[in-house]
């Protein structure tokens, strides 16, 4: 047990395996922890043997060198693990409990965790409200893409699954409640759809097809993805999403083939910040998909914007972009009274319910985002291929957990 | 009766008191009418006899000519009267009832309606959701700050004053019904705030002030509001709300020396589109109030944007500008969690809860916006002196029915 | 078009088709009409020819002689319709259009209609807020289990379908909207259910089915329907729903071995006050449904109450059922935090997304309350076998519109 | 510091002021503790001096002997104190912060806690969901009526007020947040109340005074309090309420005096299980209240339920009384459409904001529920004078804190 493999990010392009060390009840010094978080006591935390641990779109940002991260950034937010050990504070999580870990760290004690604000708890980052594990300028707590992690607060952050063989069995479903599957359903609920909805989705990567499936879920009447990718068109309408080839253009023509009418009940930007245009070979222009957004949904609608805004980019197209400055078409929006939702979505306000969804077959995340396990140590393959534009979300399987799993 | 004396747009910078047509239950062909619309029979409507008509900050918009409104336009969308005539689908609304007229005109009969979204009623305006009174682009109803004046759809529109002499005795008040009191406590509302709530609100506009009159009849434990011009700061202070001087820079340092952190839980646009830098003489410049409030607001707070921001705008200072384009650092926005809620407020949300205020004496909104009649000859006085910053809600007194009343 | 059948209302356990009037555009005098509604004129309403016209439950309790109703009421409030004449008031609706009419009749025009409580509408019941056509004390509208109905203030009132083919072809699913669908859902709704939640509905009649239906669709993760009638058991196993028997006792038990828990999430009370004791050859005995709720639902949990009490009885089993009082377990449900929701289904807040699923193919709605279309003419016997505990929802297809429609 | 003085429950009747031992992080063996939770580790606590502590209503249930509560059970659960000792886990509460804290006694672990419903935390009692100090049936948590009191997860329980001298100066007020303020609000934000609500709040003891209050600052229109005790209806008058005297008999004549109808929007019961019937020299008829309020509530209205209701009565007036069983009529109710919101306020839901207007002087609840301090020695007096109908807040002064506190 003393020793523990983790993927960490080395320069714009490359991430390796790295040995690191085991994981203890304390957050040690290394890159990217806050000052004022080092030497940080955790005696409300457990040690995570780590079951499942998924590469996420907003991973990609640090590793294509659009952020400020630090060079051997543990890297890894989406976790699933099995307690091995805990602090002494920890009251009702058990050693041997197999649970979801929210990529959102959360002191369950601020005003805003109080209020189900988990995403900007105001005690866990120095810097700003909100923390994540192996992610930049979120505290530095280390990241899960790795076979072994701590999780703080563990009582709190925690999510029990309450059968851990049952778990098991369901893990490549299960290992998308960390993260995709409430951001993407997050993203939908915030749009303000419904029972009956027509929902357009810009963005087909694992986000955007989670919301999908989470829409379906929600009961909407039609939900349509619209990207740029034909495999991730392909992806969509396996699971019955209507599709929008963006290669096309403007999406507002065939939405009204679909539809009858060129708008959407509600819309959903699971883009993000790294946005490119309409049209083919297409260039990246950051507020192609929010403004797109206001064109197609109609007066009354919503959108709700999981995707990554940032506040500073250094590979951004321009000096706008650098500071996560967007040209808005905000009169548009106003004209059709839109409402904006932003922002991390705080996990822990969907998660119990979804995995619920899960356990009861009512869903079938990991089917819909093509869970694709691999082994820790092919994490580089897994980060260039999801760059390339695979439809494929992939599970890191450290310990062998997912080697006999199959969606369900 | 065959006479109506009306004010009318005739260029930038320039109305002036005509003569117009008594108006029939009949949208006839005129300036601004949409074609769709002319002779649009309207047996549901009723005539009514003005007894006030404010002159509103968006009205100033088209009257600094920053919109495309045809000359001779008649303006007015803030009405309160007393019914005349009523067509002959009109059921429950009675001659003789004084009633405040929603400045957004709604059939009571669409989907959008239906669902309490008046502010973007369908069937209206052939041009797009949401129609208004003598507004350009808004259907081309005939404007209200005039003797007599059409409304449609009068079962449905109308808010009747349960007793009419005592309306006509706070008619200072209820006239602020129509538009302004609803619109600022719909941006009050939409960004979040509750009791105990500490909110700032940009812009002592007479919307600005309203929103602030709304925060506290909410229960709200502090109210800034912040703005360029000394007079509408002193207005302010006036009735209980603290300020902040936006001449002397951006307002973060001042709201912490007024609650010891420069962030407040909620923050309001009462400004729009025509929004000038911080700082002494300083220049339009669009984006200022959104980047700004995104800055105050605390992570996890509401930004309610009942400031008008539009589509196109003739005299924009660049070309982002005369399209409705801005600037946004949604970044920073997204990375707080903010949520922003935009668009004409549904007034027929909130009239008759706010009417009861009024009516119990719970709050004193014509006091709070320094409601000021004047003859309706003197309305290009009463524009000229609010385009230069009075701190004035001017309303208009065509019959004489606000000669004895004050404000509560 | 001269004549016109309707089941009409004799006694006591008996029903029978009569000739009556051909509707005209005013409410005429007739059995039960309220007297400050006759001869109310209704420019704004329609004629409908009936397409599809439901038995249910609610006129079972006219028909056993448990309430008021007077001879030869003529019966019906589930209308589906094409528009055959329409007043000189109506605007949007056209003649052709095919419409669901819901049940609750509502004017579009006082407070609570503007607030979507359109079960409860202040203008067109002169006894009390709330009407409904053919329903004892709910206004004296004429019913439409009859070749042709009025429907007033149409244009506020009616859903139309956006395609007069499609919807004819999808007529047994779609003549749910005009109460049970939306019924159902709202009781499930107002339960506080949502996407993962375990319910149970107490009650596998239509309504309860069509609850359960409600909550499948909204992503529930365990639907269970308890009732004494095996056939209904049946019935929502046949879609999916877990059943609890009621002949066996109480509840708890059988969840428990369902859920592993003796709790759910939500409960609904679909039987109303003819409920039954639990266990074999039970009585009457109107508390035990709620009763049992308080007990089964978990400490946080709803009770959403789509079941009718009522607030007097003749054929209550004591004097305080002859008074609508029942002897309930407040205490229990205070300990538990339960909230309560009650009344009548505002029909107008759900049909439309309850549609777009319909449509949409999200749930085969006519499939889970096994719609079973019927002549007019043999509406006595339809009511007769609903009344011994058929498991079916008995649909009159009184111009043969049904003749060629399967479930979806 | 070995020493603690308490107030404990001898027998009906009868309460005395005794020496018990001083706190420990650990709940300790004693009167009416949960077997399961003797001995339990609180190194998640924190011990405070008591520097305020208030008699409630609900204490009164006990000391009536209407409750089982055993004989020496240290009273207590309305805590204000400063923090003098703090266990290892306690990581964000400091010694010397000034506190506020909720009755309603929370892990924060939980699925309820984490969706806000701290009133009915699963992990703090045996028994059942939720926990209070010094109450019979929650738990055993030592009550706080006394020199020092132990809060366990103190991190998550404790409102620190942001200066502790401001604090002490606002002592009396302050004090109200720990249970009568947010319940009396919660009453009436669950009953649907908002600006320009007419409210009918039954009983003016100090919840019900405390609704008023809160309905005020609310924004509430009319605000109405109902009792068969002039003492108190005085007090509800000194700070503008209008008032129903219910020896006069039902209130809906009086409120149709008041408000030129008889029924209001909203209406809370602050009164419970113990209620009275209407009338001169009333006797105790429990469900006088809630049929009542469904008789005064108009369609469409909620009723917000703070009384306490309970499972058990040996002192109820009959055998249905004895169980929690009510007669109520529902049928009316139902036919009215209303909702009903029962159970503890789950006071942190409520406690930051109201302890914002507190300090910004937007409500004085201290005046309004004529807060009284006494010497903790005279609680008897206290008890009895306030069993006696004296319409005072009698607050516990152990150590002197509110010697020179006035209320705000």
């Amino acid at each position: 047990m003393s020793t523990n493999r983790a993927v960490a990010y080395l320069k714009p392009g490359a991430v390796e395996v790295q040995d690191i060390d085991f994981p203890s009840l304390e957050l040690q010094d290394g890159p990217g922890v806050a000052a004022a978080n080092v030497g940080r006591k955790c005696p409300h935390g457990v040690i995570l043997k780590v079951l499942a641990s998924n590469i996420c779109g907003s991973d990609q940002h640090m590793v294509r060198g659009r952020t400020t991260a630090p060079e051997n950034l543990v890297l890894g937010h989406e976790i699933t693990g099995e307690v091995i050990e805990k602090g002494q504070d920890v009251e009702f999580i058990k050693v041997g409990d197999v649970v979801s870990v929210p990529f959102n760290i959360a002191c369950g004690r601020c005003r805003n965790c109080k209020e189900r604000k988990t995403g900007i708890c105001l005690n866990v980052n120095p810097a700003r409200p909100g923390a994540a594990y192996g992610y930049v300028d979120m505290g530095g707590w280390v990241g899960g893409q790795a076979e072994y992690v701590m999780v703080p607060y563990a009582d709190f952050n925690l999510l029990r699954f309450p059968d851990a063989d049952q778990a098991k069995e369901k893990l490549l479903d299960l290992t998308m409640l960390s993260d995709i599957f409430p951001t993407g359903f997050h993203g939908v609920v915030s749009s303000g759809a419904q029972v009956g909805s027509t929902v357009y989705i810009a963005g087909a990567g694992p986000v955007g097809l989670a919301a999908a499936a989470g829409a379906q879920l929600l009961g909407c009447a039609v939900v349509i993805v619209g990207d740029l990718n034909a495999d991730r068109l392909d992806q969509a309408r396996s699971f019955g999403c209507e599709t929008v080839d963006l290669t096309r253009g403007s999406p507002a023509e065939q939405i009204e083939q679909l539809l009858g009418e060129p708008e959407v009940d509600c819309a959903v930007d699971a883009v993000g910040f790294e946005a490119r245009a309409h049209g083919e070979n297409s260039e990246e222009a950051p507020a192609t998909v929010l403004n797109s957004l206001m064109e197609l949904a109609r007066a009354g609608g919503g959108l709700g914007i999981p995707g990554l805004y940032v506040t500073g980019d250094p590979g951004g197209i321009d000096a706008d972009a650098k500071i996560g400055a967007l040209k808005l078409r905000l009169g548009l929006g106003w004209a059709k009274s839109h409402s904006f939702v932003t922002g991390q979505c705080p996990v822990m306000k969907y998660n119990f319910h979804l995995m619920r969804a899960i356990l009861h077959d009512k869903v079938q995340i990991a089917r819909a985002v093509n869970a694709t396990p691999i082994r820790l140590e092919d994490a580089p393959r897994g980060y260039a291929e999801f760059d390339q534009g695979a439809s494929r979300k992939y599970v890191l399987n450290p310990h062998g957990a997912l080697d006999n799993v199959s969606p369900a």
